[in-house]
């Protein structure tokens, strides 16, 4: 609805501005008696952390989360644990510069949000983009470092596959890699092509487009519901709200337009489990909006960030044409940070589509020589 | 939810399979007052129904859809009207040939929802693909009919813009030409190519993908409602959903990830009537999940239909490998058929944006000049 | 919302008006493999069915149901079974006499929804009330009828209470009685008192109020979601929505109010199961919005149907002062119809709270000794 | 679902424990551009402080609320004003002693929520109810505040018409009284009989039950969406959602049971503006679920609260039967912070309705003489 919840079973709500005194969210339908503390989902924020590199926002905040809500510990708990009531997260804004700002805080960034929001609302708390900040997106990631404990068997990472123009060579596919760049790039080759880019943009006081693979293994057949909660169509929905994201495509995506049905099917084979084998897997692990037992894979496209220092031409409240050049500290390619933010929102797309289909069918899924 | 209802204050639910007696929907939220007659539904119908040409499926059905709810007709009424309760629409299952299918009764066919709802649901209706045929799109398309009534400045369109891998020249872009070839083409100079590659594909007992391209024009600035019911989220959502879409994307979409933020920016002047102008569209109209005022650009990548004569690898229930050819009427380019159903679903989204930015700001938006 | 809509996992969407072509429901959510039938659903309907006495309203139509969708019989599937997908029910209207309404036509009846419907959508079906005509209720008992096949173990069962200031010997309850008279009465000693009471409204032209309690047995212990779903929440919501219903008491309801805490509460003792036996039931199955193992007892109270023979002072649309006595066929005593209504509300609500409650929990309940 | 959440448009989200470090919750779809601060909820939230009478519990803290986002306030916004963003409110607990609840740590009160809870989760904080605790009702009545603004014409108010079995005399009511008195009852007459039955109760270490009644003046002709959210259905669901709640009556509620057609309706004539008037409010405001344009009347009975002094009989999570005493602060009356909480979702509830209203219809409501 107005909506800063997503979810049905596992739902969560987002609050907060990006100059607030907090940022958070609310956590509800985690199943009860899991394990869960705060650094658990630290070291998610960790990852997303702006400042870990020089190619992305110098905004220094350590991002500590405190759980206020929906654990408890006791002598015969065993850790601390989920309690099936809500888990109410929240982040402490500590590094807010706000004078920064005050320059925009009549004028419209051309390609920001500044403008659709002031037309929404007649008002609008522009420091830091205010709730358009992608500051939002540690709430996303918190609470998709719950999400990833309710499907254990479930591994949810993603890549950078393309800065700017530069794609990736995916032969090269290391997952390891990811883990030794600044930029999560699975293709070691493209790091040094990535770093003479970004420092071009940087300098020019640009910024650049990017898009992030997300891949999940693990995930058995039967998941998601046709056929508006669809699981490609839920994907769609949460990869495409995150900041900046233009696009979203599962499997071959837009590719699979030029290709015929006999190219395009995944073929199947008996394994030796006597379960069934695809040969290929173009459908990005869905088909019919339900998972098909494969690696589920989908890409997000992220335009360039539009707080730029290059001046645009563009106009204020007072319907002066001006130009404006946005200072402050901005990530030259936001998708870099976008790719634990396309992870979490995965892990909770998936861990509700796991309760709902548990909750319809009472069991995982259907094995061949199994019937309703 | 298990779901089958879409939106939230304009809500759809549909049902039916592809060879049951019928299928349908049901409409709930629409204001009180609009005129409304089968007919102004039938016109949006018969645009969708196969049989227009030979490249979609030979299933002759007239798809004729009767009223059976939330109109009245009296003396004072000034024709049939909608009287705020929910509409329930109804088209009949006419031309079931359900013998066509008893060969798939027990085989998945590759990259079909085959196998995915047996591994859920332990049990389909295999006829005619069921629940996952595309036959169910008739129900969003008049669904989406009763939308375009709730926003009358809004005009929503699609044409496609690729078959197989055959782009049209965006240079030659005539709306008056998709209503003069059967595939809906706004470049009339590509219809004999993409004549011949789908002659070559029936030919061939194969089947090809397309690209649809969707506009809104006329939707004020406003709608919409960040962060999790963005109008880019709930329009990825609504289309991802659409059967065999594999892509969705957003004014440039994935080419925004190769551009510099100075080129990505919609820069603004004023325009005449002291509002804003924006000099480009790259955004598709939507800055931060909420319309800027702009035409609203989306397209949708169609993967090629699975159902096709060339006899793939697969296995059946029984846990056999087998060979399938899938005979029956098929369409060899779903892509085709994809347009108004892409029109229906973007009308969809639209009408229940605008209900829910009215309940919540009691406007249509706030120009320059005005504040909350 | 909108909403013609209840329910989250098990959710019905009911549509159609008093004398339109037809009335209806969509079923979402159902869990695949249950045997269904349109006669398991008709005996419901039978039940429900207007015409059973002469303390009912006369309208005489067969009420027949048909599956429109959503389930699925070949030669493996033993029988006609659930798919998993969204069962339609529809019931044609089969005895309209629209002329009996023409008088109110513009007229609001004293006590009845007509004025409230006109300032809400300016455009009302007045035909039989349209859709704040008791009759959609056929709806709800045809979706309660599939409701009872997700939950077998449970038993739902109503009986009615009072009839005007007669309330029902508690001493004397049979359940076997509720099908032996036309009142579903518990007791058999009231029959004839009730008998008296209804003539002498029926031949006043009158109406009466009543109540009718719902008990349902084999509830497992933990069913509902604290703290806005809770199951005692979700049937006041169920309960309430009936037409003509004003109150809604779950256990000792409004009597509790009178009790000291050390009366009220349900002490506990070990049963020979090794699980916790309660020693009374106060709270009627529900303690902090979760069923506690006990049998759930809940109370409606109707009040009497404003459409009566009897003159009363009221306006027209035209904003005269008039006098208006309704016509046509009319319960004196719509509780006594309210019965299978309630069951069948009851029975979505448990449903429902099933189905999230294994999808959050993965299991029925925790038992003494076991934990998270 | 899951559903720590309640409302559509106007939604509300609540999260925290008795014991916890913090309880609060997130108000989205609040409309931009109201005037708010934390001085402005937290008067409600001081009516509804404990501490204010020897009869309510003896807990004392200052339930300080913080707004943590959705406002903003700069030089040229006339004081802090709502943005349109989710407004986050969060009190932190300040006197929790723990330590007065070890012994239920592993004992169930009789009826109390204990056990429940054990059942559908395996694991509860057991700390003061946890969850459970009427504490809860703090984020309640903090949401409720800002309910109010959205609706500014309407009041809301409620009152203590019942104690134990100690009834008001209705012909006394004077709302001016509730705010003399610490019971909130509008018959100054009746409170040393109050008195008294709670001094007797306190001394025994007893607990007593109560009933509420509110009333919201103001609401015009409209609100409210058939069927199943319809208004007096939302306040049902949202009033038995209240801690101890066990009955909800709406206008006459269970008294027009009793009654005939003639008398409970209520009639109309025509008043001085051109609009109807009603003679009389035996729906309590509510006809079809829709605002009637009356005042909105509906009850609550709450129950004697579970946690007593007088030992009852129980048994523990070792399956022992044990005698339990519940020692702590705890309210002999619930019922009587029962009345702001009451106050508060009430509003909540016509918030929420209103929106929605507004979204459907784009109007207040249809007067006599428009049509839609």
């Amino acid at each position: 609805m107005s909506h800063n919840t997503f979810g049905h079973l596992f739902r969560v709500t987002t609050w907060g501005e990006s100059h607030g005194p907090a940022l958070g969210c609310v956590v509800d339908g985690c199943p009860p008696g899991i394990a869960l503390t705060a650094e658990m989902i630290q070291v998610f924020l960790d990852k997303r952390r702006p400042g870990n590199g020089k190619f992305v926002t110098q905004r220094q905040e350590p991002d500590a989360v405190r759980i206020l809500s929906g654990v408890f510990e006791d002598a015969r708990s065993n850790g601390q644990r989920t309690t099936g009531t809500p888990i109410s997260l929240m982040i402490e804004n500590t590094d807010q510069r706000s004078k920064d700002y005050s320059e925009i805080a009549q004028a419209f960034r051309p390609g920001h949000a500044d403008y659709a929001y002031f037309a929404k609302y007649g008002v609008r708390d522009y420091r830091g983009g205010g709730r358009s900040s992608a500051r939002e997106t540690a709430a996303r990631v918190a609470a998709g470092a719950v999400a990833r404990l309710i499907i254990p068997g479930v591994t949810v990472r993603a890549a950078l596959v393309q800065i700017g123009p530069h794609k990736i060579d995916r032969s090269n596919w290391d997952w390891a890699q990811t883990e030794q760049n600044p930029y999560w790039s699975p293709d070691a080759a493209i790091v040094p092509v990535w770093e003479e880019h970004l420092e071009k943009i940087r300098k020019a006081g640009s910024s650049t487009g990017a898009v992030v693979e997300v891949e999940a293994t693990g995930v058995p057949a039967g998941w998601g519901a046709p056929l508006y909660a669809k699981l490609d169509a839920e994907l769609a929905a949460a990869l495409m709200s995150i900041n900046a994201a233009k696009g979203v495509e599962i499997g071959d995506g837009f590719d699979s337009a030029a290709l015929t049905g006999e190219d395009n099917a995944d073929t199947m084979r008996m394994g030796d489990d006597g379960q069934p084998v695809f040969q290929s897997n173009h459908a990005g692990g869905i088909l019919g909006g339900i998972s098909s037992g494969q690696p589920i894979v989908a890409r997000v496209a992220f335009k360039p960030t539009s707080s730029i220092l290059i001046p645009r031409e563009t106009v204020n409240e007072a319907g002066e044409e001006i130009e404006l050049r946005t200072k402050g500290r901005h990530d030259p390619c936001v998708g870099i940070r976008g790719v634990p933010v396309v992870e979490a929102m995965t892990a909770c797309v998936l861990a509700d589509a796991f309760l709902r289909h548990r909750g319809q069918t009472g069991r995982e899924h259907f094995p061949l020589g199994a019937s309703a």
